[in-house]
């Protein structure tokens, strides 16, 4: 159980249930046991909101602004450790000639460190929680746990015998189990379906079968590149969207990555069947896969939210950088500046994505919601001066700007320390690590 | 005079003079009275390059990178008070109906602050030089030169009487003479010739036979927009770059800015005049104004720059976020994930960038040139693990990575403070003068 903390005259800017966005100044935001008590302007309401209000840490927010802390849509954690190692590279020769190899130098404390370390890095620019796609999930499922992060993560439901690919409900079960004695509010699982494009025909179907008996959402990854699109075409006469929705795979929630290059009928097919399209700027940009038109999505009903990809194609996790981005996309696709304003942003990089993921609760700053919230400097240099605070958010803000984060009512970065993952520990242990995968 | 300094077990990263990037591992740079006397991998021959070895400031750069400083290609220094104020429109209405009219508001002290907030920005991020244009410039002299910044200024050369333009030679030596006891090797001054679209056409002759008759270098806005293309050949039956060439305006040292929509033609003229294009990654795509293609420029022998442009269409003046979205959009315009790799951004925006301002002395890191230039601090979180430096710099590194920042020998940022620069006094000031400038 977390402490109850008082914000007192803040700027609190947030999406309410409906998306629409909401800027309040002098305003008081009450967290008790985890959970916003009261978001408004009378000192007295939030203090009264607390069980206890004479035990409450009080904080100062003159000055400060307090958002909701963002979602991360789409990442794979543990490619932390492949930073920097492998870039200006088309996604092919980058994913099968330098990525998959160096993959298989992987082991699980690599993948626990890796994943720590990825973490780090996405709370230091306020971000609360990520939909992960990785193998060996069981390992940054502790590192999410041990960071006190909220996290919805794939597991790979499937073996291969004698060339043959079986389902794995064993494997998935067994998973399930392992993280069951986590906070069952932090985690959420997913089964991972890679892609249209890695797996035999024959799985897909078995795979959509298992996610239903087993009633697990789904992440893949969802018309990346032209490259991807036409092999379906060619392979299944069907668009990925097409051939995922035929094998099943969108019966279940479903959180697909990039969709760059989607026709008008795929776009009617992902609203019709309700999967969030998460859309992932800085990767698409740099592995020249294409810019997503969110603004037509958004049009169609789709939900879309925002993420980093893994750190081998961004080579961030920061979402200041994402949002930025996602607007300057938007802009030159549609020829229109006004395209995907700062509010919009606000709330896909939040609101949405905690939505995609299965956090109900969270990304909105209400009564009754979760204390997931970040706290800006606005006296920080990069943000000065503040004007709009919607303006500087999505366009000035950087990481250094955000000064504390809290999840679940606990701080994960404290004035600008983070207070549940030791970094030196784990720059040392990721250090020899990343130069030993690399094959350096 | 600065004192002397030694740099010792650096990964040092820089172009040489023709432009290849060069990577060095534990090397060391010694710097005598604001110039380089040696770089390479001999500790003695750097301590023997010194006059007076023994009283040098030394410095151990074990896991630090030392790269020159950034040198930004285009900007508007006091725009930093219109930060935040005007988003999410289109070039024409944000200038037309927003920019300008605020800009009525701008006193001279208000240059003068808002350009200390600028640099002050510029330095947090590595930056240690520009090429800015903007009105009552001699306040934006006054505060390069007591930020000890380098800088490429514009004056405005031309008045207005009885609604009739007329060229101020009498203006432009008075500028000259005001600025004529600061130091020659930090200042440049360049004519003012805005754009293609603000002035009568009788005038740009004349401002054209002014900088030939004063020797001044020009800076200039160049097809930013598919609009001001389309003016200039309904106006002038010729596309700007040509009517700009017409006009005499190229045949002195130039930079244009923006170059968005050129023709194959266009690229030819920019190159046989030698106009440096500088580009405006954020601000084109911010602005809608479009991509520039910046391969295509290079190829053609074009020196292409890198600007963060105004605070007011950007909203920072961080080469960090320029670098990584430049090259971005080169391999989206490309369509090709190879394209303005990690190497050529780094040339871009350190040696062509001081080359375009007249400044051939610094951004190359050698024997006999400036000592401009950033220590990168590589434990930072944002770009660890490292991986290739080339690549850490331009798709990972922000602004909290650059530790210090030297220029002509003397330190502006160290240990990541401001030496130059008050910045809670110029906090203060601006807060009050951005409000009254905005009408707030």
């Amino acid at each position: 159980m977390s402490k109850a903390s008082l914000f007192l005259n803040a700027c609190i800017v947030s999406p309410d249930l409906s998306g629409n966005i909401h800027t309040m100044n002098n305003a008081h935001l009450a967290v008790d046991n985890g959970i916003i008590s009261y978001v408004g302007t009378s000192e007295e309401e939030a203090k009264n909101s607390l069980l206890n209000p004479s035990s409450a840490d009080m904080f100062n927010c003159r000055n400060k602004l307090i958002m909701p802390t963002f979602a991360n849509g789409h990442s794979h954690l543990p490619m932390s450790l492949l930073k920097n190692s492998a870039d200006d590279l088309p996604l092919e020769d980058w994913l099968f000639n330098h990525i998959l190899p160096r993959e298989e130098n992987l082991n699980s404390d690599d993948i626990y460190f890796g994943s720590l370390l990825g973490i780090a890095e996405m709370i230091q620019s306020g971000i609360g929680a990520t939909a992960d796609m990785y193998f060996m999930a069981e390992n940054t499922a502790r590192a999410a746990s041990e960071a006190g992060f909220r996290i919805n993560l794939c597991h790979d439901g499937k073996y291969k015998k004698d060339d043959y690919w079986y389902t794995d409900e064993k494997g998935f079960s067994e998973f399930s189990r392992s993280i069951s004695n986590m906070d069952s509010e932090m985690i959420r699982t997913s089964l991972m379906v890679h892609s249209i494009y890695l797996y035999p025909e024959y799985l897909y179907p078995q795979l959509s079968e298992m996610a239903k008996s087993l009633n697990t959402s789904i992440q893949v990854h969802i018309s990346e590149t032209q490259v991807e699109v036409d092999n379906s075409i060619r392979l299944y006469g069907r668009t990925p969207v097409e051939a995922l929705r035929d094998f099943g795979i969108f019966d279940r929630p479903c959180i697909g990555a990039h969709g760059v290059h989607l026709s008008d009928s795929d776009r009617k097919i992902l609203s019709e069947k309700k999967v969030t399209i998460a859309h992932n700027p800085s990767s698409n940009m740099k592995l020249a896969s294409g810019l997503c038109d969110v603004r037509s999505l958004i049009a169609e009903g789709v939900n879309v939210t925002l993420g980093t990809d893994g750190s081998a194609s961004n080579n961030n996790l920061n979402m200041f950088q994402e949002i930025r981005l996602a607007s300057f996309i938007a802009k030159i696709v549609c020829d229109d500046a006004a395209a995907l304003n700062a509010k919009e942003l606000i709330d896909i990089s939040t609101r949405a994505g905690y939505h995609s993921m299965g956090f109900n609760k969270s990304g909105v700053l209400e009564a009754g919601m979760n204390a997931d919230l970040q706290i800006i400097d606005l006296l920080n240099p990069s943000i000065w001066p503040v004007g709009q605070p919607e303006s500087a958010i999505v366009y000035s803000a950087t990481t250094s700007c955000v000064e504390s984060v809290m999840v679940a009512g606990n701080f994960l970065k404290y004035k600008n320390d983070l207070l549940t993952i030791d970094i030196d520990k784990i720059r040392h242990e990721t250090m020899t690590r990343s130069r030993r995968i690399a094959g350096a």
